[in-house]
Parts: structure tokens; C-alpha cells; sequence
């Protein structure tokens, strides 16, 4: 986080079975399967909906209104990465459009999560890029100061480090660190496995009350009804 | 608004006929028939367009950070209800997602409006269940500390008494309390009764400087006009 | 911007042409275009998504919570304008709906651009009049205080006078002063001339950083590569 | 909250020794003894540190932009009394300066609880008349739309009834209902009573998980300690 | 505003006398003297309290994250102005420190108001030199991209065109156009003069009610009294 | 920043002539020292104005509304450490008030620097200990639900690992990493050595622009004067 200048090119990624894995699971039930940690804040929003990646991140450090280093970037992507972009002070400018979509895409990134604006949004959801931003802003930038690739970055009040896995839906960003990628994945899988049968006893009107025994401790709690 | 651990269980509700009726009206349209109060604060979004419900209040009342409530409440939840939920501080957590919808469309819920987070807004907008919050987010929350269901509440800067008569669409959420819900629909309808004929006149062309008459009060406030 | 009680009724629109012709190029290429000035704040959100116009200010101070000189600047109208209306304070009350919405439409009014609230959003879609807001909010507006129409406003940031050229995306607004509208158009066009072959070279693979010559100015501000 | 254009001249006072006992118990505590409930949101803050109240809400619903009610509720102040304003929307302007704060003080008031904005804050200072607002703004006001005095209003999310009492300090504002001061009066002075004792304990290195207990309760929720 | 790269160096300052008389009347009568408009947004805060000044605008436009420009603008100074800076995106940088404050009070400037941070703010206190600015903050800028020097700029939402006269104390910042500067000042001083009387009948107890002439207004828009 | 429950008894410490050393030169001269990273977001702002401190973190995560860890922290803080508290969810509520702070400083604490709320600020600006926080609040908190002591966390956007150097004044709060902190010092102070000579240049009248030697530079960038 605090090195500028400098690309690493040899980053360890996450296991990618489970990198690819997580997308299914979504960024709500990973983020419980990791002990409800790891979420970028709300303000960052999908351009458009619908949108449920997963991929091992490449990060960058960028410099208030300045994009230079989405360039560099864009040589270190392999297929199935996501980039994950910090800016060094808050900034709501534009700093990614089609073109640079194109060449990311070009390069395998099946999306971009980023603390700063992102402009051409209409373009970018015809191609099917998905990114998630702060804002969306028709703002240029400059190319003219360093900033860093790959190197572990606040992203959005979460730590990013470089191979870590990004889970992105309409409900928001959660990032899997490398090493627990393959647990986290099992967890999650786990979680879900019994969703289906709870979504339909509560369907036929079977209360979370009675399911999930809460009577009791609510009682104990010191819960009263009044009639 | 001040009492924790008690759930009323018996509430008296708007009448059900005014209730259900305020919907095709819109927000805006109510909130004007009541003399232009009682809308919730326009940070209150719908997770996804086109939604226009109205019901009677359920009201709960939240800790940061738990959604132990939501349970209790889904149980005193009847046929045309809404339910509305005011957390005890700002709060942008995930509080609901698609199991507790599923609980509470069984239960006979049209909508939930919270003053907080939401999540798994995909399959809600699929399942139809519409919510209007604060933000949306993946972080999910506990199940520790008693709030209180069927209390008024302060929601989105509104007081919500239960049984009051919620009407919400794109354009926000206005609370409409019981005791006036009959002369709200009435006055509601009598005010969009002749928008058909105003709307037909303008586009048309008539401007409305002369459909209200404007242009007298307008000239006696001071209005110059320079060529 | 500081007179009150005024309407300008001879303004100097930009040519038509360039004023018509900014559209196809959008927000993002016309803001760099002219030099990366221009943007109105990137709060400013259009209330559908899609719509993409350009046209000549017609502008409006209002008065916080007052909507009356919307009606008054709709007089003021001619084929191919946009209304540009700015606040004297800070409000998010919803002071245009569809009826003024249809009056606009009818007088020639392609879109609305305010630095305040905007109701009916869902017939305003339907209608498919464009607006871009501070916000969406059912609150309504009084008719009692006198702002101003065709003065210079000041919205969301940008100065704003009117005959200027104004263009709206899903990007954001910028605002072209109508004596640079011709140029402006000339260079937005050249500027995109070439990004069709930029993209089929990005898309076949090839990177910015050679695309751009950007590997040598990278190494002369020092980037270093770490294996 | 929902009436509109009414002044109700007789209302009831909370108890006067437990309306003047609660300010020196602060807003922390008298927020602690009900049950962790009542605060305004900490968006308001006061305009010069150190003032440190309490008194009998005379509460005030204004339209945006306009103050003509505060002259209104002037004449239904009385000695102790703190008047709480809140708006119909969300508003920054200016509504109060020194002149209203002389008529105020005249009539016995202590402070204002204004969750919009306020001017004349150095003149405020020098004349130790205590506000708490949203912002400060030398915006002015007009007077032109009827709001009301004496009705329960949402101020800054809290629910504040004529009558009840208002405990503002540098940590923020909480609002005691009326019948429940004196009860909470009786508990903030509980909570206050053994604070030395435990003040002492502290300063004295002892620590709070020794002092609450807290270290068995700890090892059962899991905590473990790495060497 | 839309000119970057330039410096004027001859700028037409208003009335020296009119400039330099306004401070004593401080923003908020200033604005109520130009029609209640002219105000920078209430976001706009001095770094410390107490300061209150007047003088003729001499205006940077920066780009986000570079005060290459206040440099340029120092030589632009002259006893008397205050430098107003805005930036062409949203920045929240710390642009300005004790040392520009030494060169720019060692050239004549009162003060500098800008639409992003400042950092060194105990030095500049204790210099005495006031600021007025959106933030603080330690971030440091760099020196690498032109904007302009005695451009017009909007800056917090108002357009200050060079040599305009600038009102600054505890309650914000307004504009004066250079060309109404001294007719503004009359009005100003107008409007003060019967303050002291009235603020003389306040503090005897009558009401402004009375004193205003409200009653009968206030009976005519409907008020009731209900006791 | 993702292990719950845990508490690390034992970290290195930041070079504590560095660590006290960096004080003195403040937040802004250390982020330039640092080659302008390592800084918190600029919403952290001082309870109290004047305080300028330096220290050894001891780290803290805290969940949402619950300051358990809080006390569970107080027995690792060491003569010359400064807490740094961060949240797994965004929240404004008051974790820390007097009596912690009592314990903090027997403790060997020289402040706190908290990504949420604190109340009791009049008495802990009393007893001279600094805190810098999001907000202050009267907001209490529970003890029910762990988080850590001595992880890395994400404190307002920064991360922070234990035994890092915290450097906070008026301006704002910086991370100093504790592998650099020794160099980090020697950088700073030899960045302030030569302040003293330009500040005496600047105030004889000297410009920027011919001391740092800007006018070539300018000319080349395209810089026009107009007179």
C-alpha cells in the first residue's frame, strides 16, 4: 500500500476452481462464510444489474485523476482476473471507459471494481463489463504521476492484496483472501446447501420463530407481548 | 418509539379499503391531498423500478446491527400489510434478504421500507417482493438484542404509528396515519380527477401561466420581462 | 445568477447544428473536447437510463421549494431547448412532475436538467422525457416567491448561460458555451474519429502501453518491474 | 406532526425539577438511563462548545426557506423552556440569528434545537444563547407559508412531543418524554453515582475486563489470546 | 471558466472603499442586502472562529490534486484581495500550508477561500491568516498540470468573477459583484441601521409579532390558535 | 483484518525514538515524507483543537454498536501507544467516553483514533486526551458480540498493522508502516530543515514561482499572460 512506482508481475493467485466458484454463491453468503468480514463499503454499486462475477484480483494504486496506471495494469491481467483499483485520495473522476474495457477484456478481466468514478457506462454494459465504482462521471484524466500494479491496496475501506478472490453482485464486493479461497468456498457451499429446504417451509408459512427455536431465547431476552 | 422488548399484538389498522386504495394514487399525489407531510426522507430508494404498493403498518424497531426483530415481526404481519423498520441508530447493514421476504409473502406482507440495508436484491426484484431502503449491502447481521415490534417509530425522518397507511412507488414513501386514510383517498382522487383534462389542455399547448391564472400574481410580485 | 424577478425573453441560442449535432458524441467526448472543463457535478443522475440528447439552455433560478418560475420559463420555450434549473439554496423538494413535464414536451423542450428533486418518474419514463436531478422526491413545491428565467445560473457547479449548449448522457452533463459550440462539435468529432481502429487494435489484443508510447515515459518517471 | 397552520397555546410541561435536574447529567447518561433511546441524529451539533442544557420542548414545524413560525412559537416560550424546530423537508438555510435569539431569550428561553441551519453564531456566542443545528448558513428566510407550534414533531429522527424535556451538550441532543422524566432523572443520577468510584479504580490501572467481570464472559464467546 | 492555461493580469477590482466596508456588515446581511443571493455553500467552513473579512477576488482554477496555480496567483495579489480557488473536479486535497499563506500575506491577500482542503491550520491561526475551505486535510499536491489565474470561477456553487468583492465571517462567504459593490454596501449599512433598535424592543419582551406586523398576515394564511 | 476473536499479546513496536520523534513534525510533513501515502481519510477529525501526538498502535476491531474489545484492548496498551479503532460496519455511535479514557492513559496511552463515534468529549478535552474520530456521539454501546485486538484493520482507509506509528494533529492522521519509520523520521525532519529559510524568503516578498524556480516549467506547459 505504501509503495509507488513499482509493478509486480509474479503474484500468487488464488486456487482458481475456487475463485471461479464463488461467483454462484453471491457476495452476501460469501462474505457470512468468511465470518462477516471482508466487504468493500456500499457506496460501491454496480453500473448496471444483474451483473455476478467472480475472478482473482489485480490490483492498482492510482493517483487523484490520473489513470496511468489502468495501462499498466491492463499488461498484467490473465484470464479470469478482476481488477481492483485504489485511488490515493478521494476522487470522483472518470478514469475508465470502453476503450480501456476493451483492451481488459481483450486481456481476459471479467470486470472492475474501483474506488473513483467510470465513465462510457451505456458502452460498457452493451459489451458486457461489468464494473462496480463509486460514482459514474463523463470526468476526464491525465496520464502523469505513478502510482503502483500489484501491490495490496485499500480498496473502498477493504484490503485487497494482489490474488485474493473478488466476489461481485448487485448486493455489492467482498474479497477472499488466496490462502482462504478453497475453505471459504466449502463454507459458503455449505451454507447454502440448506437454503432450499428453509425458503420452503417458510413459503408454506412456517415461521423463522418456530425454525430457527427463538422463542426461547427471546423469552429469556425478556421479550413481552402485549395483547 | 422509546419502549424495547414489547411486541403489540394487537394494532388497530387503517381501513382496509382506504389502505389498498391509496396505491394507484402514487406518493406524490397523497402526500399533497395530506397537505404535503409525511414523507419519508428521499434517500429511501426502491431496490428495483416500477413498485407501487400501499398497506397498513407493521412497525419494528431495530438495533444496529440485528435483525432479531424482523423474525418476531413477520409473525404479527397480516393480509395488506407493510412493514416498516427504523433502526435505534444509522445503520446501513443488511438487515433482510430473500428468505425473510419469503416468510413474510407468506405471511401476507406487500413490501418492506427500512431505514437501513437490504440484500439479495436480485432475487427479490424475481420474487416480486418490493423493498424500499436505505442502501443496499451484503453485511449480514446478528441476532443478540431486543428491539421492539408495533411501537411508533421515527423512520426516514417520518413518524409511523402502526396500522398508519403506507403508499410507495419510484417517486418515495408517504405515511398516511389511520384516523385520516379515508379523506386522504378522497382528497387524493378529487385531485387527480381533473389531471386528465390539465394534461390534455398543455399538451396541447396552453401554457400553464394561463390554466392557473399566473400571470396576474405573477406581474403584482414584481415579474419584469425584458425583450 | 444575482438578478431576481427577470425573464429574459431574446436570448442567443448556439447554432442549431452544433447544438443538435453534440448529442451523438456524448457527455464524456465533449467535456474532453473542450478542454476537460465544463461538467456539471457527478450527483447530477438521469432518472431512466438510455437517453442521450443535446439542445440549447433555457434557464431557471428557483427559489427553494417554489416552483413557480418552471412555469413561467416554459413560456419561454422553443423546439430544440433543454431547461436548465438551478436552486438558490440547497433543496431536494420534487418541484417537476409529468403535467409540467407535458408542457414542456409541448412547447419543444427535449429535457430537464436540475439541481434539485424531480417527481412522477415512472410516467416521465413512459413519456420518455429525460431528466437529470439532484435527486427523486414526491415532495411538492409552492408558487409564491419570484427567481428568474434566462439569467446565468450556476447548476450542480457549472456556470450556465442561456442559448448554451447542453449535453446529457448516462455519463453526466456538460455545458458548452455557445460560442465554442461549432468548434467544440469539430473537435468531439475528430477526437472520435480514430477510436473505432483504437478499439479493433485493443480488442485484437494489442495494449495501451504500446498503442500510446507509453512504455518509455513510464520508465523515465521510474516504474520498476519486480519479478 | 401532521397538522398544519394550528398553534396550541396550553401545553403540558414536564416536570419542572426534572426538566432543570437532567442537564447536569448530560446527554450521554440521560440517553443510557432510557434504555439507549431518544437522540437526535449526531449530524447536529452545537455552534460553540461547552453550553451545557436542559429545559421544556416548545417544538416548531417550519416550511423550507421560511421562518415566520419561529415568530410565532416566541410568544409561546416561557422561563425554562428550549425550542425544538424542525422542517417539512431538508433544508440548510439560515433560519435563526441574534435578533430572534434576544426575542427568545426575552421569553425565557435557554436554547434552540434547530435541525436546519443558523447565522450570527459569533453574535450567539457573545450573548451565551446555546443553538444546535444541522449547519450554519447565512441564508436568509421569508415568511410566507404557515407551519405550526406545539405539535409533536421528527426532529433530526427523534420524535420530540411539546412538553417533553431536551438534554443538549457537546455530545449531542436527547429528547426525555415528558412522564418519564422524573423516573429517568432518578436513573441517570443512579448511573452517575458510582462513576467516581469507578473513575478512581481505572485511573488507579485497574482494568474494566477486572472492574465488569468481564473476562470469564469473554472466554465463553471465544476470545483467545495469542502469545 | 472555461479558459485554462492563462493568466490576466489586469483585472478591475471593485470600489476600494465598498470593498473594504463590507466586512463590518459580515455575510449574512451582505446577502440579504443583494436580494438573498451570492452565496458559496454552507459546506464552506473557516478553520478557525472569529475571523471576519473583506476584499476584491483575485480567482484560481486548479485542476484536482495539483496548487501549481496558487504559486501563479501570488504574483496576481495586491493589498486587500482575498484569493478564491476553485478546483475543476471535486477534491478534497490539502492544496494550501503556511507557507503559501506566508507569501500570500506577504503580498497583500486578506484570506483565501477554496473549494477543497488546507492543512498547516494551527500555524495559520496562528498567523492569523483565514481560511475558508470545504476541508482539511495533510494530503499533498502536486505541481504538474495548468489551470488559470483571474478566470471566472464557480466556486461552492457561486460564480466569482475576478475582482468581485468577497464577504467572509463565522456564518460563510458570499460574492459581490465588483459592479453593485458600493450600492450593496448602502444597502447593507440601511439594513443594519434600525437592528439596534430593534433589537432593543426584543430584549424588552415585545415580540416580533408585534413588532413585524405579523398578526394579521398570520390570520389572513389561516393560523388558529387552539389553547 | 478478517480473524475474529483473537487477541495478538505480542508485537513489535515501532522504533520508539522514531515513533516519538515523529510528532513534532506533524501529519502533512510525514505524508510528504512518506511520499504522500499512508493517510486516513480527512472525515477524522480532533475532538479538540491543538493536540499533536505520535505512538505505537495497538489496533482494534470492533463490531457494529459494541466497544467490548474496547476494554479487552486496554490491557495490551503499552507507555506510548495510541489506539486505533476501526469497524466492520460503517457507524456513527459512541463507543468511548471518559471512563475508558481514564483507563487508556493509566494504561500509558497517549490517545485514540476511532473510525466511529465518541461522547464525553468536554471532560476528555479536560483531561487532555486527544481523540480523532468520525463523529461524536451520545450513542451508547453493548458488549455482546467479538472482534480483535492487534490485527491489521482498515481504519478510515487506511491500513493499519500493529506497531505501526500514528502521527495525528489538527491536520489530520498518517500511518507510518514500523519498517520505516526510522527513515521515515530522518526524511521529514530533513524535508522541515530548510522550511525555516523559505518561509523567511516568502515573507521578504520573494515569490514561489522564483524561488522553486516555476516560470521556466510554466512557459514550457503553455502558460499565456494576458494583460
Amino acid at each position: 500500500m505504501y509503495e509507488l512506482g513499482v509493478v509486480y508481475r509474479n503474484i500468487v493467485r488464488a486456487d482458481r476452481e475456487a475463485a471461479d466458484g464463488l461467483a454462484a454463491l453471491g457476495s452476501a453468503t460469501v462474505h457470512e462464510a468468511m465470518g462477516r468480514v471482508g466487504l468493500l463499503k456500499p457506496y460501491m454499486r454496480p453500473i448496471y444489474a444483474g451483473a455476478q462475477v467472480s475472478g482473482t484480483a489485480v490490483t492498482v494504486l492510482l493517483q487523484p485523476g490520473d489513470n496511468w496506471m489502468l495501462h499498466v495494469a491492463a499488461e498484467q491481467v490473465r484470464d479470469g482476473d478482476i481488477v481492483v483499483a485504489a485511488v490515493t485520495a478521494e476522487c470522483t473522476d472518470g478514469y475508465f471507459g470502453d476503450l480501456l474495457a476493451t483492451s481488459f477484456k481483450a486481456r481476459g478481466a471479467r470486470a472492475l471494481v474501483i474506488d473513483a468514478g467510470v465513465r462510457d457506462v451505456k458502452t460498457l454494459a452493451e459489451m458486457g463489463f461489468p464494473v462496480w465504482s463509486r460514482c459514474i462521471s463523463s470526468k476526464g484524466t491525465i496520464k502523469a504521476t505513478l502510482g503502483s500494479v500489484n501491490v495490496p491496496v485499500v480498496c473502498a475501506g477493504a484490503l485487497v492484496t494482489p490474488g485474493d478472490v473478488i466476489v461481485a453482485d448487485d448486493d455489492g464486493v467482498v474479497c477472499v483472501p488466496a490462502a482462504r479461497a478453497a475453505q471459504v468456498l466449502q463454507a459458503a457451499q455449505a451454507r447454502e446447501a440448506n437454503e432450499a429446504a428453509k425458503r420452503a417451509k417458510l413459503a408454506s408459512g412456517v415461521l423463522g420463530l418456530d425454525m430457527y427455536a427463538m422463542r426461547e431465547p427471546l423469552e429469556r431476552a425478556g421479550l413481552r407481548y402485549v395483547d
